[in-house]
C-alpha cells in the first residue's frame, strides 16, 4: 500500500489539558498527583474508566521546541550514559512529540480525572486516554544495563 | 497558560510503517509476526532498541473512517458486552486515531524491525517507537469485570 510515507500530515487535536501545581523536579521523580480536564464534549467517553486503576495517558510535549529534536540522546540527560537511538528511549526529543506515561487512577469527577505518576507539565494537551490491561504488562522484559542502573539509583 | 483547548490543531508525521501479509483476525489475536520499516532518515533513532525486549509502537489508525469515531464502544465490538466510554476502551475509533500496542521485539536489522503481537494492519503509519522498561509494569492491575471475561476467553 503507499501511503507518502514521512511526507504524509496528520493532525491532531487536544481531548483535554493538564493542571498541576507540582515542581518539575516532583514530575520527573513520578511521584506527583496531577489533574487531567478532559474537554466538555468528550466526557462520555470516560464513563467505566474509573474501573481500571492504571491507565496510559498520551500528550503532546508542547514544551519541547521543534528544533531541539534529534535523533541521538543521554538517557533521561544523564552525560555519564552513553547516547542511545531516541527510540530506544523516553526521552521528549522525538520525531514526533507524544509522551506516553502510565499512571494510577485516583479518581474521577465529572470530567476531571486525578492521577498519579503523570510527568506531563501544567497545560500539556492530553491526546488520549487508554486502560491498562492485562495484556500491558510483561513479567520480565529484558532492559539494557544503563537502564537497570537508573532503575536502582531511582528505588 | 492558555493553550486554545481542542482549537488547536497538532501534527504529525509518520516515521515509518507497518508491512504484513497476516490476516486481520490474526493481528487481533496477537499471535502474528509484522515488520516496521523505519524511514531512512531516522535509522540513528533505532540504536540500543535491540536491548530491549518489548517496545511499545504508537501508530495511526489509518483504516478507521473520521465518521465512525463515537463517544461509547461495546468492548472489542462486542454486542454481548455493554458499552463503556471509548476511553475505558481500546477502541480504534477514537477522538484520535492513535493506537499503542506492547510488541515483542524479535530483531532489528538497520531500519528493518520484526516483532510479534502487533495488531497493525499492513501500511499502517507508525508515530513513534518507546522502550518497555520496569516503571512500565504493573503487578496486579484493577481492571472491570468485562476485562476479566475477555481475558479469560482469550486465554
Amino acid at each position: 500500500m503507499l501511503l507518502g510515507g514521512s511526507r504524509m500530515s496528520l493532525r491532531l487535536r487536544p481531548i483535554g489539558h493538564v493542571v498541576t501545581k507540582a515542581s518539575h523536579e516532583a514530575l520527573r521523580r513520578g511521584s506527583a498527583v496531577s489533574k487531567i480536564v478532559v474537554d466538555r464534549r468528550l466526557v462520555g467517553g470516560l464513563e467505566g474508566l474509573q474501573d481500571f486503576s492504571h491507565i496510559y495517558v498520551l500528550f503532546w510535549l508542547h514544551e519541547v521546541p521543534k528544533g531541539s529534536r534529534r535523533l541521538r540522546v543521554h538517557p533521561r540527560g544523564r552525560l555519564d550514559i552513553e547516547k542511545v537511538g531516541v527510540f530506544a528511549s523516553r526521552s521528549p526529543h522525538r520525531p514526533n512529540p507524544i509522551g506516553l506515561t502510565l499512571v494510577k487512577l485516583l479518581s474521577r469527577k465529572g470530567r476531571i480525572l486525578t492521577v498519579k505518576g503523570l510527568d506531563a507539565y501544567d497545560g500539556t494537551p492530553v491526546l488520549d486516554l487508554k486502560p491498562h490491561d492485562s495484556r500491558d504488562s510483561v513479567p520480565r522484559p529484558r532492559v539494557p544495563l544503563w537502564c537497570k542502573r537508573l532503575e536502582r539509583e531511582n528505588s
